[in-house]
This record gives structure tokens, sequence and C-alpha cells, in this order.
């Protein structure tokens, strides 16, 4: 046995049994092992961005951490911005990183480059593996840490794959306990911060309770909504939840506004800000002459659970806790089965919107991409089957197309649907051809306005006022258009265009009746012309 | 005036007049400079690795740097691997990225991380930039330290663009000198050096001549070939040269092979390895039980140029100084013009060769990212009229189509041709849609073998013996097939597909006859099955 079919052996002892994975030259012993380690998914991508993106939508669905597999520091540099939206979005996720065989590294061939510096910019765990013999220890190692919330990296040496260890060592390593590192345990709520959110909720003052974290699943809304009923006070979700469980029978919630006009107007006159999992509110950008931070002016900030330890149960534990103090014996009031009528006329994202809140299928995983083509969604969608939505925790596009990858792998049974900005498809948009490679169940949605919309949106919003049409042509995506039913096809993804509104419920139901990956173009104007 | 207006300015007056850009939100102002300062193009990226080779490729070309404009940490991550390249070729880069504004970092917002670093693990300068009216005299180091031959990356926080300041200052910033920065300063060769690879070079022992960086270029090459045809030493070229000029009238030289065994052949017997602009051969990957040293045991290495000095002329300097004393008065024997004749038959990747060395144009671009299927263009095209290769430096993959982007946009008069592997092109893929954008002259072959090939290659020479089925899965692009044509057409690239020698033929030459970018999906057999 070498050192390859070790890691594998203990990733799956710890559970881990899916590896998204682009390999090169360096991971070759790697990629031989999955002969020996059959129990190991490996999932190609075409690029790092669609595997690392893949294993974070894998994660926040099945709970449970996949591997990543990528080639040296350019891989993980092609990896990086969807490693930040796991990172943001607390994944567990062990990102393996192959690297030269350890005596490689003194003649600085052309692809060696600081793997580290790179690595520990997203990672909560790092590790350089030394030896064979301790590699699967490394990897076990690495599976505890990304259980606690984070990216654990394993940098891993060609040698340290290839070089043979004997039986004896890898019996031990099956039955080993998994060794103790030391990651950032969560604190459970403080009772004097339970008690203090208490009092203020129940001041009289208008109160936001904001939530985040594991609160946003049907239990911890479930609490919440016990709260709000009780005391009055508004309830929020933190902007960009790494999953929140929505629709019929769970509890409603609005989202924090992305736009800080949005975000002030919701967040209005409270005297008391209570974070539950949730960061207190700031805008996404800075703005000239704008404050960043939301909370308004005077008004007290509560946080009963932090971010970071919104994990596990933690936060849905502590609204639980405040739930039965201010509303004992209280139910929480699910969200009606409600769907919008089927639009007619012409595409638009309203009536696109409205189209999908009428057709989204029962237990649907939606992966949300759409940037300003969305806005009209949560609305559309509130009354609809309860469904998941995942959403860009960190803000680096590109993140739809493969978490909805891996949303796909770790939930074969449920549906997927991917709604996706054109301008940030763009950046992964290989994935279309992992979701035909792997026959998986994906109903991609381009939102194609031919324009990276927002950007005209924030060009307003930041008063860049002397921008006229040479700093508009780079907001300007037709010219030529893309046209995302030729990509599709190119990839294999079958695919069709809609610029009506019975013709993309048409094109959805026909996706939603035929298994495997289809796309849908949605043709509709920009939000800002 | 703001200071996004000032930078580009200084941009502008340090040569700087191209920036390939991927804005967002805190790029806002910087765009919108582009309306206030005319002369500064903006070239639009889809995708950030799109930009950052193409500012590799423009200024392997020009010989002047462009600019970069790349959004926060997750934009640099996705430029990073192009980043590596350009480091590895010595590119002379301006790499901005924006940031938030200074008074926002506090927040820790979600595209929040750690940009430098990042940037640090491929720049030669880095600056964080903190006021508008310092940021001029930022750029202008950025601009002075690229040029000797680094990456510079200016981190651009959004509130330096917006600021504003006063127009006597501006005056200030377009008449200043550039300040002095601190950059490794370029060696000519030491005069011992000379001497010691003269004494070898007539020693009467077996000498391989290695030359690199600015060696690789006409008149590096004239004098390499009159000392090797005076001395019998073996001339050879790095593997990846940054920019090698070759074909006829040229002085011809081969490049030490890429894969091991062609190297340790090319090497041979040698007693002393003269080094001018190149370094120590080594092995690109390691390989078990295999040197990584490609050094033939006992063998002297004179290094006269460093690789990292072998810019502005100074290896082609020490090699004319060498030449006048070992080849007195001699002129190099330039490769003649001699095309393949066309062929005929099914399309392999010899055959397509072929085809290319009967019909590239004069003064022909050709950026080389074939691969496996680009093993026999080397000698196919030695006798082709006059041209430029830039090759893949640091083995990143994805580099192929945006260098071509870069090169069409500096020598606009110049037929570019893209001559491109299928897998690598997919981590750049949307490149092509700038090509169309910008209306490059860009002929863009992609060999489709359906396969990541070259790992095939890879699998057996690292003696990964175990690997089956499942493994070779992880190399297969078929299943589903990519069909370049479509993919091209969903970007705006007019295309064809041809698998025989005449209908590829043919297709080059309509590509060659219409203005503009083309594409050709060369369905090619994999080298290795």
């Amino acid at each position: 046995m070498n050192g390859a079919q070790a890691l594998l052996r203990a990733l799956l002892a710890g559970g881990v049994d899916v590896c998204f994975a682009n390999p090169g030259t360096s991971e070759m012993h790697f990629v031989a092992a999955l002969d020996d380690v059959p129990r190991m998914r490996g999932v190609l991508a075409l690029f790092e961005g669609v595997a690392t993106g893949a294993a974070d939508g894998y994660a926040r669905m099945a709970g449970r951490p996949a591997a990543t597999l990528l080639h040296l520091g350019p891989g993980l540099g092609n990896g990086l911005a969807n490693l930040h939206n796991a990172r943001r979005a607390g994944t567990p996720l062990v990102n393996v990183v192959g690297d030269h065989a350890t005596d490689h590294v003194k003649y600085d061939a052309p692809l060696q480059s600081d793997i580290a510096a790179v690595a520990g910019s997203v990672s909560g765990w790092l590790r350089h593996s030394t030896s064979a013999r301790d590699v699967a220890a490394d990897a076990a190692a690495a599976v505890a840490a990304a259980r606690a919330g984070t990216i654990a990296t394993l940098v891993l040496p060609a040698d340290v794959s290839w070089d043979e260890i004997d039986g004896d060592e890898v019996e031990g390593v099956e039955h080993s306990d998994p060794p103790v590192v030391e990651v950032r345990q969560t604190r459970p709520a403080d009772p004097s911060a339970v008690e203090a959110a208490a009092a203020a909720l129940t001041s009289g003052e208008p109160c936001v309770l904001l939530v985040g974290g594991d609160a946003t699943r049907a239990a911890g809304l479930a609490a919440a909504n016990r709260i709000a009923a009780a005391t009055g006070a508004k309830l929020l979700a933190e902007t960009f939840p790494a999953r929140l469980e929505r629709g019929a029978g769970v509890a409603p919630v609005d989202r924090l506004g992305y736009l800080a006009a949005a975000a002030v107007h919701q967040l209005g006159a409270a005297r008391h800000v209570v974070l539950v999992g949730a960061r207190s509110p700031v805008t996404f950008f800075a703005y000239p002459g704008k404050p960043g931070d939301l909370v308004p002016d005077g008004a007290a900030v509560h946080e009963v659970v932090a971010k970071e330890d919104a994990r596990d149960g933690v936060a849905t534990a502590a609204l639980e806790e405040l739930a039965e103090l201010l509303a004992p014996g209280t139910t929480a009031t699910p969200a009606a089965l409600a769907r919008p009528a089927l639009p007619s006329g012409p595409l638009t994202a309203e009536t696109a919107a409205a189209v999908i809140g009428a057709l989204l299928p029962e237990g649907a995983i939606v992966v949300d991409e759409s940037v300003t083509s969305g806005l009209g969604l949560p609305g559309a969608t509130a009354g609809a089957p309860q469904h998941d939505v995942l959403t860009l925790t960190g803000g680096a596009i590109g993140y739809g197309l493969p978490a909805a990858t891996g949303a796909a792998v770790a939930c074969p049974d449920r549906p997927v649907w991917c709604l996706q900005a054109d301008g940030s498809a763009m950046y992964t948009i290989s994935a279309l051809w992992t979701h035909a490679r792997e026959g998986l169940d994906i109903t991609t949605v381009i939102y194609n306005n031919s324009a990276y919309a927002i950007l005209r949106m924030e060009l307003q919003q930041v008063g860049a006022a002397s921008a006229r049409e040479r700093a508009r042509a780079l907001f300007d995506l037709g010219g030529p258009q893309l046209d995302f039913v030729a990509i599709a096809k190119g990839m294999g993804v079958p695919a069709v265009r809609a610029d009506t509104a019975e013709g993309f419920a048409e094109a959805l139901r026909r996706a939603a009746a035929e298994p495997g990956p289809h796309l849908v173009e949605a043709m509709v104007p920009p939000l800002v012309p």
C-alpha cells in the first residue's frame, strides 16, 4: 500500500467519500488509488473553481465534507474564489493540494510556488504532509478540522503519495481514533447574553432579530418566528445564508437586503439589534459618504451567538431557549402553500420569478446566483413547496454552477435548480460539462440580460458620475451576445431559449420531467438599462 | 480630479496604455475614469485569468507592461495561475487589485480576504496604496518595478480611487520623475564567467550551450549559432521560452525536451553545460526513482547569465561577447525557408503539424499550448516564414487563449495563431468572447482529442501501475465530448470542425483570409490511446 491509498482510506474512515478533482502529474498516484479504494467517488471538474465550489455545495447539503484534489499552487489559485465563499459559509471542506515531491522542491521547477501563503488565506487548518507513514493521520486530522466548520488544506507532496508503507501501519490507520486537532470549538450561547437579548426583546423598544448560520434552517426559523410573534421584533435572516430552508411549512423570514437603502429601510428605527448566528449588519461595499455600519444610530447590538459559533444547532438552541423564555407554549406560524399564477407575455425578471414560484418542485435545492435578475425570487417562491436555498456567502461570483454540481451529488434524489446570472456564469461555465458527465438532475436557468447589470446599479451607488460610454462598455455583455444554448450544447447539456413567460414555463416543465441536466436561457431585459 | 484619474494618467505617463479588466464595485471609479483618460484602452475579460494571461501575452510581444484590473482577493485568485506563468516568464506587468475602501476593512465584509498574502506569492513588487494624493506616485513606482521584469501589484482601496485631489498635485504628478524603487537590477555577465564558459566551450569536451530569456530572440540565437558552429557545442533553448523567434532567416535552435527521457538524450554525454539566461536543467515533475537534476553525472555547469538577468539584451550581449571571442568574423547560419508539403488523409497530430507548417503566415505570433498534440510542431514549422512562439513558461494551463488575446492587442498587424489543447482550453475558455468583442485577428486551433492525453502519458512516467478504469476516467474528456464549434459560436467566434488534413488546411486558409477571430476544431486521435 502506498501513501495515496492510505490517504484515501483515511478519508473514507472519516466519512469523506466524494472527491471533486482536477488532477495533474503530481496527483497521479492519488488518482491511481481510486481503483484500489473504489468507495471513494472521484468527480472530474475541468477547472478547479468548479471542484472547490462543488465541494462547498456538497457539504452545505450533505452536512459533511467532501475532498478536493487540486494541482499545485496554480490549481489552488484557480480554486481560491470558491474556497473564499466556502470559508465565509463555514463549510467543512478537505482541500487536498498536490505538490512536487519533497526532493524536487529544491529545483524550483516551473510549477513551484508558495502554496502555503495562498492556502493560508482561506484555510482554518493547514498541514504539509511529510511522509507516507503519517499521511493517513494527516488526513484524519484534516477531516476532524474540516468538521469543525473550516477549510482544512492538506498539501500532499507526490512522494508522500507514491511511497510504500507496510500493512501493519495500514491496519493501525484504519482503527485508530481520529487525532485531536486544535480547531475553534463552537461555544453555546452565554446565559447572560440570552438574558440581555430577552431584556431587549421585551423592552418595548423596536427590535430587530437577525439570525444566521444554523438558525436559517427550519427549526431555528420556527423558534425565531415564535419570538418575533410574541415580542413584535422584526425577524430578518442574514443577507447571504449558507443554507436557508423556506417555503410552505417553514416559518418565513426576509433576508436583510443587499442594497444599503433596502437594509436601512428594514432596520428602520430599531433600538436593539439581536444577533443569533449573524454578524452585525454592514454594507457589502463602501459607498462614498455613506456609513458602512448599518446598525441604526444609537441602537444597541446584542450578540447571543457569534456567526462563527452558529453551527451544529448552536444558534438554533439559543433561539429555542429564547422562545421558551419569551413565548412559552406557542408554536410557529409557517408559510402556507401559495404559488403565484403562471404569468403570460414577455419574459422579464419579474415574470420569470413568478414562473419559478409556480413550478418549483417539492424538495428542490435552489442555488441562487441570479444577482439582479433574481430580486423578485424571494417573494415569488415564499409559498412554494419546501425547498432549500444556497446563496453566495462570500460574494465571489462563479459560485452557482459549481455549487449546484455538489448539491446534486450530495442529494441525488432532489431536484436542483440553479438560478444563474449570465455574467457570473462565465467564471465557471465548464461546470456544465460535469453536470452532463455525472448525469446530475440540475436545471440551470441562465438569466441572459447581456450585462453586468449589478455594476450599472453600483455605478450609480458609488456616485461615479463621470462614467460615460467607455466605462459602460465594461459592463456590457452584448457585442457579441453570449449564446448559452450553444455553450451548453458544446458541453453536452440540452438547452433551450425562452423569451416569453409561457415558453419559460414550458421549458422548465420539460426539464423537470426528464432526468439529467438541462439549461434554460431566459432572455430578460436588464433591471438597469 | 480623483485618485483613479490620477492613477490612469500616471500609468499612461509610464507608457502603460492598455488595461485588461474584470472590475467590480470597488473598481467603479477606475472604470469611470476611462472616460476621462481616453488614451487608456480598457479591454474587458469575462474571467480574471483571461485578463492576467492577456497582460502577459501583451507584454511579451509589446516589450512593455499592460495593466490588469481585478476585483479584490477572489478576483486576484482567479487571475493567479496566469500571473504565475507571467512571473516565470519575467513578464513586466502592473497588476491592479481593487480593495474595499480603507474605512470598510474593519467590518470584515463578505469579500474581505488577505490580498497581500496571495499577491505576495507572485509579485516582485507589492504596495497597498493609501491615499489619492500618492496614488500617481504609487502607479509610477509600479510601472518602474514592472519594467524591471516583474509583476508589480498595486492594491487600490476604493476610497483612494474616489477621493478628490487638487489640480496642482496633478500637475506635479504628470511632470515628476519616476520614483526610485528597489527592484532587482539586471547584472551583465561577469567577465570571469565569460572566460570560464569560453574555456569550457574550447576544451574539446562535449558541451551543451543552453540559452534562455532574451537570448531566444533572433540576435541572441545568431550569436549562439556562431558559437556552436565554431566549437561543436550542442545549442539548446530552454524548454519553455517566454518568446522564441524562429523560422526562415533566424538561426535555428531546438528546445530542451519536456519529457525527461528526451532531455536526457539531448544532454547526452555533455561534460559542460553552459547557461546563458537559462536555468540549469531539471525535470518538470519528479518521477519515482529518477533524478530531477538533468545535468549529466560529473558534468560542470557554467552560468554566464542567470535566468533572472536575461532581459533587455543582457543574455544576448554575453553571447555576442562569447561569439566574438570564439568565432570572430563568422556569421550565423539561419534556417532556410522550407515548408512541409500539404498532407492529405486523416487528421492527426502529425498531419495537423504539417498543415500548420505549410500555411503559417509571415510574421505570425504562435501561442503554443498544444501540449501532446503539438509535439510535431517544432519540426514542421522550423522552415516556415519568421514567426514568434510564446510558450507556457510556468506550466499553469489555461494560458493559450488569454495570451493570444494580449498578443493580438499588442500587435494588431500580425496574425496570431493560438494552438490550443482541448483540456487546457477549458480553464479560460471565455477568452474567446474577448477575441470576438475586440475583433482580434486570432486563429485558434483546438486539438480535440477528448482526453487529458498528457496525464495518460504522465501516469506511465510516474509508474502508477495500479491505475485502471476509475483512474483513467479522470483523464477522459469524452462522455460528453466537448464541442468547441458550439462553444465558440456561443461566444461569438466563427468556428468549423476539421477531421481531415485537407479540411483543416481549408479551414485555416479561410480563417487567415478573413479579419477577426476564428476557431478551427481539429479532431485528432490522442497520442496515448
